[in-house]
């Protein structure tokens, strides 16, 4: 049977040179970077490339990487440390409603502890504008955290304006971006943008799972969750996971020019789109301005997880929403202000390098029998 | 040149059933356990497996198993979990002095927040009696943090009596183990000796870094201290280290029989032994009733570091403390009170089930050259 991986935006295939750095770091370099022997310093410098790797990737000195364990650690590390860090600063702290689980729910913590939380609300393609933020972030404000750009419908966030806001009100506030659906898609260069914390992940760059990352810009300074061995300089001790880590850096030092791929990407996007603006039933809920990799879209009267049932048969793999939000009703969506019925048909579509124009055409096929059969059976 | 790995107490290499485990869940089962659809479904199974591999390496259930990044971040949970849950019952924590710096520091941060932590201090060969444990442990008592067995010696501590403390003070208190220098080496079985959190580590057990568990007891309520998509019940969310966890989880299949291991290792420590007893100026700090994984020694008035890189040269790899402690006077041999020349010169040796009896022999034969020669140059 074909298999189609439509379904990036979730997780991603290992690639070879990812897998061969993770295999390599088990059986060759497999020593703890703590222990002073060599085998101890040769897992160290595999360390290093790896921190080396993906510093590169972001344009960042190697010393800004923080290890994680993956992208809900370094959100947690991020909001959670940022807000210790500075709590006698200020008690506001800036969002939006369509973060992701792991930045939404440590906001309620904090709220919880008595910092007040503003929920930025999104238009209906997920934008926020740059007058929200202005009015938003003032001189009582400590974080702003505001995802690049948007898991389930791909719209691209204001970074920059979110910068500006900071810097007008004067505000205490540190700058957190979680970049784990950006990273390696945009040129993101967090430290030239006045970001302070920036959350990468491993597995949706073709990395492993349970790799991530924080970048710290140098000179910024949060609060630990962790206690331990003082590994990456005490913010996020514990031995590190090797294997992961190096299969990251391997991933990253792997990625495509982003530019050129992000034209590649684009050209999948519209070819897709074409292909369902021929089917009258197929609403698509992601603004033309998204980033390309991603393809919300809502298709007549059949429940999501019918039709992803539909398509998996058919080897055939997309989302209903994010992979993160299983079963419940999406809190993206529907901050987007989508009536129900449109929420509750929503897929997403999500492309990685390795997709083709014919996995699309796949798509919109099995998609319109779907509807065909399904809507029938109703 | 000859490899002659020693310093399994640091980390493992990893078998080779774990490597193809690793292998197989970043190139077949790559899916995210959350999607919805065919590929989810495979992984979700293929972490099912794993959990359950766990689980009956610790002769629990699969429900009582929460998978995390390794053994600091379940120290850091199983402590700060239990604290949290359990603040309103008491401020009375009872430890060890010699505990690995991931229970040590979440102590000091819980001190902080107004809990009374008592460290028992060990014998001189790493022991904890069990009158220390029933004057400490009283009512106010909210949780006993105790390692299984101790990470530079080797000591076995009495997890036993730790319970009968708990049960005789009719004290709210959780127990916790940290049994990543026990996991694999002793039966623990945590759940029929009233052990209610368990630490457990992949990586000292030759499965990958970035791997570990806590054994959480049915019924155990503990509190989270991350935040996100709801994956492991919510205590521990995030996008399942699938990689790093299948790899664990092969490698607790493939842990030899317990009790067949301990005797072949214990072979080892008395061949160990019985050459250095040839060397005079060697003294054994490991008690003769210490787990026989690990042996620690002093060697003449060579400083461990000193000693640790002639052997490195030679292809012999031990650890001087623990690989955590880097640099750093051992806080262990500190609290056993031994003396400041004896802490300085020693080295640990930790054994595995590929280590041999010529393993033995050339470490004591290159400890011996290296006595000579370096004594000789002071």
């Amino acid at each position: 049977m074909q298999q189609i991986y439509l379904d990036n935006s979730s997780t991603t295939r290992v690639c070879p040179e990812a897998a061969d750095a993770v295999l390599k770091a088990m059986t060759e370099t497999f020593g703890n970077p703590s222990s002073l022997h060599a085998l101890g310093f040769a897992a160290q410098q595999a360390l290093t490339t790896a921190r080396a790797q993906v510093a590169a990737a972001l344009s960042a000195k190697p010393e800004e990487i923080t290890f994680t364990s993956g992208g809900t650690e370094s959100n947690n590390l991020a909001v959670f440390g940022a807000a210790e860090a500075r709590r006698k600063r200020g008690s506001r702290i800036v969002t939006t409603a369509m973060e992701h689980p792991s930045v939404l729910l440590p906001m309620q913590e904090l709220e919880k502890q008595g910092f007040e939380v503003v929920y930025l609300k999104p238009d209906q393609t997920g934008n926020i504008s740059t007058q929200q933020l202005f009015e938003a972030v003032n001189q009582d404000t400590i974080l702003v955290s505001m995802m690049a750009v948007n898991n389930e419908v791909g719209s691209i966030l204001p970074i920059d304006d979110a910068r500006a806001a900071i810097d007008r009100a004067k505000a205490p506030a540190l700058l957190h971006v979680d970049a784990v659906q950006a990273f390696g898609k945009l040129n993101l260069r967090p430290g030239r943008r006045g970001v302070d914390l920036m959350t990468v992940s491993s597995h949706k760059i073709h990395g492993p799972k349970g790799a991530g990352a924080l970048f710290v810009r140098k000179g910024v300074h949060i609060a630990a969750r962790t206690f331990g061995g003082g590994q990456e300089r005490n913010l996020r001790p514990g031995t590190e996971a090797m294997p992961a880590l190096c299969g990251f850096g391997a991933a990253c030092a792997a990625l495509p020019d982003t530019e050129a791929e992000l034209q590649a990407i684009a050209r999948l996007n519209r070819c897709l789109r074409e292909k369902l603006a021929a089917l009258p039933e197929v609403m698509v809920n992601s603004g033309d301005d998204a980033l390309p990799y991603v393809l919300n879209l809502s298709a007549g009267r059949v429940k999501a997880q019918t039709m992803l049932n539909f398509l998996s048969t058919r080897g055939i793999y997309v989302s209903s929403g994010s992979a993160c939000a299983k079963g419940a009703r999406s809190h993206v969506l529907t901050a987007l202000g989508l009536p129900h019925e449109r929420i509750d048909t929503a897929l997403r579509v999500s492309f990685c390098r390795y997709n083709t124009e014919e996995d699309c055409a796949a798509f919109a096929q099995v998609l319109q029998e779907g509807l065909r059969t399904l809507q029938k059976a109703d």
